[in-house]
């Protein structure tokens, strides 16, 4: 493992990504305000290319890979996004990019690898099954390898979306308390913890119930690894958090938060029919998170990262139709007003 | 009739609005270009406060109105966006709104009118039984009437979308072939023919099948009332164009596209998954719009105006089920790549 990053990661990486990925607006919503009795501050990375803000990271870490001489081609194991922006990076740069993914990833990600021209490997479900594929295709290619959770340009230019964020509030005059992230394999939170590092801007992670090897890990010290569990937030299934993102959350995090499916599927309804955007499960875990926090500790801002909007069309179908029959009852911004 | 709106009329509306409305994202994805065979420039007003770009020409019309003493109160008919924008216009002023619509409007426009605190009063299903009642409801409260269609400060605020579309266009270097825009009574594409006067950027209003009187009274020199027919675009149904829309459409309009159900409810789709955005049907009409005008007469850069997002979560959960089983097949941005 190499030295972490650090904030100047962050920072030299959001500096470079300027003219590389799309500024992606952050907006609000009455009707959330009005639920979390707060500023709800969206990031709206569901409208980064690629759909994802994990596009940040990948197109860091492989311009960097394309730069050096001996660059081959680059490999990934993801559950998901990651795969895409890596594919989508390695498009722009001319590079081939191997995708590997478990056999049960959503078919609506492995076709948006397959259209960024990667080539996708399927393989056992639990992370251990994916990295050992990695590293016999890394042998056997010559490729090099882009770590979805340890590599320090992934977790400098994933934080470039807080950065972002923070910056874009500053400019309506405003100062986030919290920002809320979803947390898979870490890469995303230790980002966030050190864009804003030293800011006194508290920083949550959000994991669903049964996945949530960050908070285990430091509430016991030390990297804990869960057993593969079920999720509608198919991006934040990873097994174990990465070394770096556990010795940068470790000092940094203010809290952990754990979601259920149904409080996910909430925000995704929540965020579709009152923000307007198409966020997935895991894009939405940072809202429920965030819906969470606000109810036991009031804030007056909160920034909230909706990471990505690759949801399996069907899914979204089925979520907005349940949603229809029980919907979430709404704070009203304004009484009725009578005549 | 007083004298109709101008160019300069959409300038000063544009720069007094700069403060009061959401500068919404220009987006762009790469599946909708590879569709339409050129650049998409897709205008996100459904991001607009109100879910809807009419909230400028409301709030440009009621701003004036509460600028003059003798204000009471406030009066619109609408099909709904316009009576929510006009309802929350009013609740920023605080003045009392009272909004006009068919017995059959969408729930969830009524829903959202009465959350702003807007007064609604259904009546009859025509524009007529509609005007009936806002003269009659006017002669009772002495409240103004905000003219959905006819009004210039309406038609002037609804054109700064376009205004603020080619603007944003322009930075980054790039001038706008067309503007496609839905038609209900005609102040969306009047004052876009306002906004782009003498630029030689055409503009193409879209109307759905059966609603189309903008066209055919564009084909018979004089306004023509159509019945009232069914369609998915509740916003775009009204059977008159407006007075002034005619006038200034009539000598600077590029065509009238008409689109049926089926288009739109693709566009909807093609919006949610592709783009992330949640568009109403009438919102997505322009899309639909600009992929037929695409499919005809090749252009580099569309600017698309996707007006609003109010739509009932229940259609929206059919919609994206049906589409789910028979997508549109994709042009792909790029090929496989083999390994």
């Amino acid at each position: 493992l190499t030295a972490g990053p650090t904030h100047h990661d962050v920072a030299a990486a959001a500096d470079w990504l300027t003219d590389h990925v799309i500024r992606t607006p952050v907006l609000r919503c009455a009707e959330l305000d009005a639920l979390a009795g707060g500023r709800m501050w969206l990031k709206a990375e569901n409208l980064q290319t690629t759909g994802c803000y994990k596009f940040r990271g990948a197109l860091r870490a492989v311009g960097r890979i394309a730069g050096e001489s001996a660059a081959r081609g680059v490999i990934a194991q993801s559950t998901g996004n990651h795969a895409i922006a890596v594919a989508a990076a390695a498009q722009r740069y001319g590079l081939p990019a191997i995708l590997v993914l478990s056999a049960d990833a959503a078919p609506t990600k492995i076709a948006l690898i397959q259209a960024a021209g990667g080539n996708v490997h399927l393989t056992g479900e639990t992370l251990d099954d994916r990295l050992a594929e990695v590293e016999a295709l890394r042998r056997e290619s010559g490729y090099a390898v882009v770590d979805a959770y340890d590599n320090t340009d992934v977790i400098a230019g994933q934080g470039s979306a807080a950065r972002e964020l923070v910056d874009q509030v500053a400019r309506q005059g405003t100062r986030l308390d919290a920002i809320v992230v979803p947390v898979g394999g870490g890469g995303g939170v230790a980002g966030t913890c050190l864009a804003v590092d030293g800011q006194g801007t508290a920083v949550y992670g959000v994991e669903p119930v049964g996945c949530d090897s960050l908070r285990r890990s430091l509430a016991q010290g030390q990297r804990v690894k869960v057993p593969p569990a079920a999720t509608l937030a198919d991006g934040l299934r990873p097994t174990l958090i990465g070394r770096h993102p556990f010795q940068i959350t470790r000092s940094r995090l203010a809290g952990a938060l754990v979601v259920d499916d149904q409080a996910i599927a909430e925000a995704v309804c929540l965020t579709l029919l009152h923000a307007k955007l198409v966020v997935e499960p895991s894009g939405a875990a940072a809202l429920a998170g965030a819906l969470q926090l606000a109810a036991t500790t009031p804030m007056d801002n909160i920034g909230v990262l909706l990471t990505g909007g690759n949801i399996d069309p069907a899914l979204l179908g089925q979520l907005v139709t349940q949603y229809t029959a029980e919907p979430v009852e709404l704070a009203r911004p304004a009484p009725h007003r009578a005549y």
